[in-house]
Parts: structure tokens; sequence; C-alpha cells
């Protein structure tokens, strides 16, 4: 079983691009990772792709990822779109993985696109709701922000969690993404700003909750042998794990966790050899500031139930013992579903090549990328080591 | 790089069912699958799974795979929506060979499930049309049978093929449909049923086009090491290929042959080590009779041009040089988008276990799945070996 590198990544700005397209995001997303390898990419050494998008809306719904492929120059290249929903690109990046793996291709194109504000606001919550439990949570008007909201209740009520807390996972995330140049709300907010806005879905305020983002992510997944080729500055992957579980909230044992998040973390970290006080840094899934908070807990940082403390503590800070969410997460750099968990990558790229500017994590060597799909049906967990980790 | 093994292989029936759904349909076929496997699978035995399926209509379009793994008893595997059109469940099976391959899983459920008869004729168009290249082609108003009809125009006024030719793929499609029981038109049409049915899109008549159609098809892949654990008849996948191209016909150089299926079938007959000569039968794509006469040509059964022919001379009937689809095929046994290319693959296991009936091919043992996504975007090629041929 080989090992499979990143050795390429790039997003597009997130944000509100009504002149862009699923298509040309992807491409610029593209270009710009390729331009991340020395000596460039040439599309025939480009051995596969694998394309996440939920590809909700009016546009190419069916064969998106060979009309990707082809409008980014890759066009006989396999290629195909996976979905499973804001996780989908975390998945495109664990089939690149497999695809190296089993010697079956060297080098790998694995990333995400979305277009989601040309949708109404009315329409919006009907396509985002596709992804949801559509019979029982759904039908009966459940949003996501009204799921997570059920998660925060019951986290607050069983764990003492505070909606302050909440606010400061925001806080913290907009420090972060205000230094981030891609990030869609790419500026401070303050704890009166995150407690005082209106309120979405009881306890959850509009600071609370992630933006509605268009964007592309796109990364380049290489065998150990073509990764010395390219670079040498290669990012190992070593650690892979996923599971899924039941996609609704009231068919689970509990609100205050994810066990698809729980396994997936439990198996990346014994790929990889490595536990929660090994990694450096991570990019988690904050759809929600308290997906961040059950994030902390789903992956060990902490206890179950003081993940709430962790971020009141600054330990979740850039400069506390853990940061996350560096680039400024879901939430202020932006959730372009499809492209989301690509674009956590790229920040791992970023972090463990010491690339990451005034938002360096110091002496980076391990990070961990967590993307959740719905609210737990999916999820994926990849742990990433610098140049500087010897395997 | 370990090889891959197909070691389980059901469907459901396929047809029109208004009380069933895309779950209870991939139940039916995945309970079927585990049953040809001797002892059975476990679900705790199970590492992956890949689910192929549009998702057109409006059902679960997001997290379909958790939602589906989870009503069949699979709720931790990690799971993933493929999509490729009507190549979505060949493209499974190819992530399923590499997830073996990789040695990240011994034990993968590949499979597909569509539901499209719940949507009105008049919905219907426009969701299959979602695969077509929608700026230039389906806003124009071409739907998918009148792609094919161009494809069948030019290639009946460069290589003289004849309708009477189309209608004989029918006819061969339908003799053999009638020995499946899970064909949806499991019935036989003459030379004039074909020849005198309404025209859908001049020059193909009803008889040249498949049907609307609901079904699940499941394959149970497996590492040589579990294979042998579960089975001493498993069909060895000896080749896997795939290849994209531009999902619109009128930004092709020929409208005559599909070079995705022709990059496919090369990178299958390579990997496998094997010439089209040395295929003993083979299911292959024809949403419309002149897919099947391109299909031919594409992997090299005959000349370019020559495919009208072969099977006015027989050469692809039971009994033929080389049987193509004895299952029926899109035709008769019916196209549910996403259970097609697994459908397929049911096929394989059947013929190459001896276990087909009545439509038997004398002495299978080696076979070929073509799966086309769209017309011609996106295909894959596998080709698979049984248990008499020794790698």
């Amino acid at each position: 079983m080989r090992d499979a590198y990143l050795i390429g990544a790039a997003q597009t700005d997130f944000g509100s691009f009504p002149d862009e397209s699923y298509r040309s995001l992807f491409r610029e997303a593209y270009e710009a990772a390729v331009e991340t390898v020395p000596g460039g990419i040439e599309p025939a050494d480009v051995d596969e792709a694998y394309i996440g998008m939920l590809s909700i809306g009016g546009r190419q719904i069916g064969l998106s990822a060979p009309a990707i492929a082809e409008h980014v120059g890759l066009s006989k290249v396999p290629c195909t779109r996976l979905e499973n929903a804001c996780a989908a690109s975390g998945y495109a990046i664990r089939d690149a993985v497999q695809a190296v793996k089993s010697g079956m291709a060297d080098v790998v194109v694995a990333g995400g696109t979305e277009i989601m504000n040309d949708l109404s606001s009315e329409t919006l919550p009907y396509w985002l709701g596709v992804s949801g439990e559509m019979e029982w949570e759904r039908m009966a008007g459940t949003t996501f922000a009204g799921v997570y909201a059920q998660i925060a209740s019951a986290h607050m009520a069983n764990y003492e969690t505070t909606r302050e807390q909440l606010s400061r996972v925001a806080v913290k995330s907009h420090r972060n993404g205000a230094m981030n140049p891609h990030a869609q709300l790419g500026f401070e907010c303050s704890l009166e700003d995150a407690e005082e806005a209106p309120i979405i879905a009881h306890p959850l305020t509009l600071y609370h909750c992630c933006p509605t983002t268009d964007g592309a992510a796109v990364t380049i997944i290489a065998s150990e042998d073509a990764a010395e080729e390219y670079t040498d500055r290669p990012i190992r992957i070593a650690g892979v794990g996923a599971a899924s579980d039941s996609i609704g909230l009231f068919q689970r044992d509990s609100y205050t966790n994810l066990p698809a998040a729980r396994t997936a973390a439990d198996r990346a970290y014994e790929m990889a050899g490595v536990g929660p006080d090994d990694v450096d840094f991570a990019e988690v899934h904050d759809c929600f500031s308290i997906a961040e908070i059950v994030a902390y807990e789903d992956l060990r940082f902490c206890e179950q139930g003081k993940g709430g403390r962790l971020v009141e503590e600054g330990e979740t800070a850039l400069g506390g013992r853990i940061p996350v969410n560096t680039s400024g997460g879901l939430k202020s750099k932006g959730h372009p579903i499809g492209a989301t968990g690509a674009g956590q990558v790229v920040e791992m790229f970023k972090q463990l090549r010491g690339e990451a500017g005034e938002r360096q994590v110091e002496d980076a060597e391990r990070g961990l990328a967590h993307n959740v799909g719905g609210s737990g049906g999916a999820a994926s967990v990849h742990i990433f080591e610098g140049p500087e980790v010897k395997p």
C-alpha cells in the first residue's frame, strides 16, 4: 500500500460571483493549483479526477464532472462527480488517495466547486434542504439552521455550554478570516456583534451561521515517485478516515455529537499512527458555531462537553494549544458546498509549507481536516504531515 | 497492485414500480447480491460502498448514499454517491476496484439505483436532459433521442448502415430479454414491429429507444484474500478502463463514434492483456439501437462502419461469434440510469458462473461491460474473467 502525497492546492476567492459559473471557478482554482507545483502539471500527466459538487440549481446536474474536466483541458481523463452533500470534496480527496494507493493512478486532481448565489432566497433553502433528511425533517419544516440549533440547545442543556462560547467561535473565525485574502467575510467581528445579531434559529444568531458561497478549490495528489518528480516539499497524506450515519438527527442516540465524525477520526488517527495530541492545527466543519464545538469533542481535542471551554480559554485560537480554522473556517472563509472539503486541504497545504502568511501556525508539522455532510450523515477526516515529518 | 474480484451480484426486476423507492429497490438488490455469496456477507465486513444514482426528481438528492447505506444495514460504512449520468454505476465499480487495489478495503459494495417512473412525461425529458449538454443542445431543444438520431443519420450516410440493421439490434435484444425474468420489456419483437413503430426522432422508431425504468443492481467486490474466504468461484476483474470527453456531440470531430468509449476500451484491454478477439460476450450500452452498433466499432469487435453488418450477419446473437447484450440490454432489460452499469455486471456474473439459464453463452470465460454516460461524455469498460481463466 503505497503512500499518497499532496503536491499542489489552491482555491478561488470564496464569495458571491454572479458572473462566474461552476466551470469557470473550477478552472481558476485548477490553474492556481497547477501553479503551486514547481514546473506545473501537464494535462497528459493527470490520470484521474474527482470533483465534489452538490450541483444545486438549474445548471449541469448530470455529467458535470466531464464538463468541468473538458473546460480545464483534461478532456480524456476519467472523472467522476462525487456527492456527499457538504462533504463531497472531502470524499473526492479520499477517492484520489485510493486511486493513487491502488497503483492505477500517479497524479490525481481532486477538488470541488459550487455556485449557490444564483438561487433566490426562496429557492435556496429548498435546494440546501435536499441534503437533509427529506421525509421527517425537511418536510416537517426543519432547516439546517434548525437542526444545528437543536444540537446547540442540547449541548447547552447537557454541558452548560453558553451562547457566548458559540459567539467566541465566530469571533475567532472572523479574526482568522480577516487574515485570509480568499475569505468571503474577511472582516473581524466583536463578541457584541455576534451576540446581538438577529436570531436565525434559536439560540443561533446570524454570526453563528456560515454564509452562502460560490467558490472552488482544487488539490493535486500524487504517488511518492510522482511527488518526488514534481516537488521537494510534498505533504504526506498520513491518515484517511470516513464513515456514514443516519442522515436524520432524530434517528440518532445523541444530539450532542456526530458519530460519523468520531468514527472517521478514529480511523484516520489509527492509519496515521497518531492521536489528537499529535495534531498541530485543524480545519473543522463549522457550518454553524456549535458544529465547531462538537468537532473539538468528536476529534478528541477535549473531553465530551468541554468544547465550549476550549474556545473560551483560547486553546483553539492562533497561538493556542491547537489552532482551529486558521483559514477563517466555513463561518468567515465561506462554505461553497462541494468545494469546502478541498478548501480545507488548501489551508493544510499552506500551513504545512509555511506559506500561510500572518495566520501561519508556528512549527506546523501535522494538520487535520474534518469535513461533514449534512448534519453528520457523512464525514471524512484526513491527516497531513509536512515535509519535515519522517514517516 | 493486488487484484479485485467480483464475488456477488444481483438486481431487482427492472420496470415501473410506483410503490417502491430508490432505497427499497437498492435494498432488494443488495439482499439478493448477498445471497449469491455462499455464507452471505455481514454488514461489519463491508469496508466501503459506492452508489451510482442520477437522483432525478424530488427525492433525496443530497446524502442519498448514506440514506441508502443505513436502509440496508450498512450504517457506519463510508459511502459515496457517484454521478456520471448513465455511467454512474460503471464508475462505482471502477472506484470499488481502486478501493480494493489500494489496500484500504477488502470488501466493497458497488451498485446503483434509480426511480424514474414517478416523473410525469412532461417533467422526465427535462430531468433526463440535465445529463446532456445544457447550453447548446438541451436549451436548443435537442433530446437524447435527438442526439442519437443524429449519430444514426451520420452513420447511415457514412457507412450505408440501414434502418433495418438498427431494427435487428432491437429484435436481438428483445429475443434475449424474453429469456431474462428481470427484463422490463421481456417479450420478443419482430422486424416489422421495430420498423413500423412510431418515429421518436427520425430515423429512430420507438423500438430503437430504451424504456424509462425503475430498478437497482448491486455487486460485491473483494480482494483476492477476501474472495477466497467467501467463494470458490470468484470472477477476476482483469481490466478496468475509463475516459471522459466533451459532453456535447457538436463539440466532437466525428458523429459516428464515441472517443471516450474507445479510450476506455483500449485502457481495459491493455490492463487485462487481451484484445477484442479474446472476449467471449459483452454487455454494451444500447440506450438507442445505433449506440449498440457504434459500441461494436468502439470496442473493435469489427471495423469502423461495419457494425450494422455485424448484427445483420448474426455475429452478436446468442450462438454467434460474440454474443452482445444477452441480458436484453438497455432496450429490453431496461435502463434505470444509475443502476445500468451495475446491472451489466450482474449479467457478467451470471454468464461467467454458468448461471444464465436459457440465455447462457457456451464456454463463457471472458466478458466485457461497456457503460456510457450521456452521449459519450463519460465511459467505463470492465473486463471480467471466469473462475476457469488463470491470470
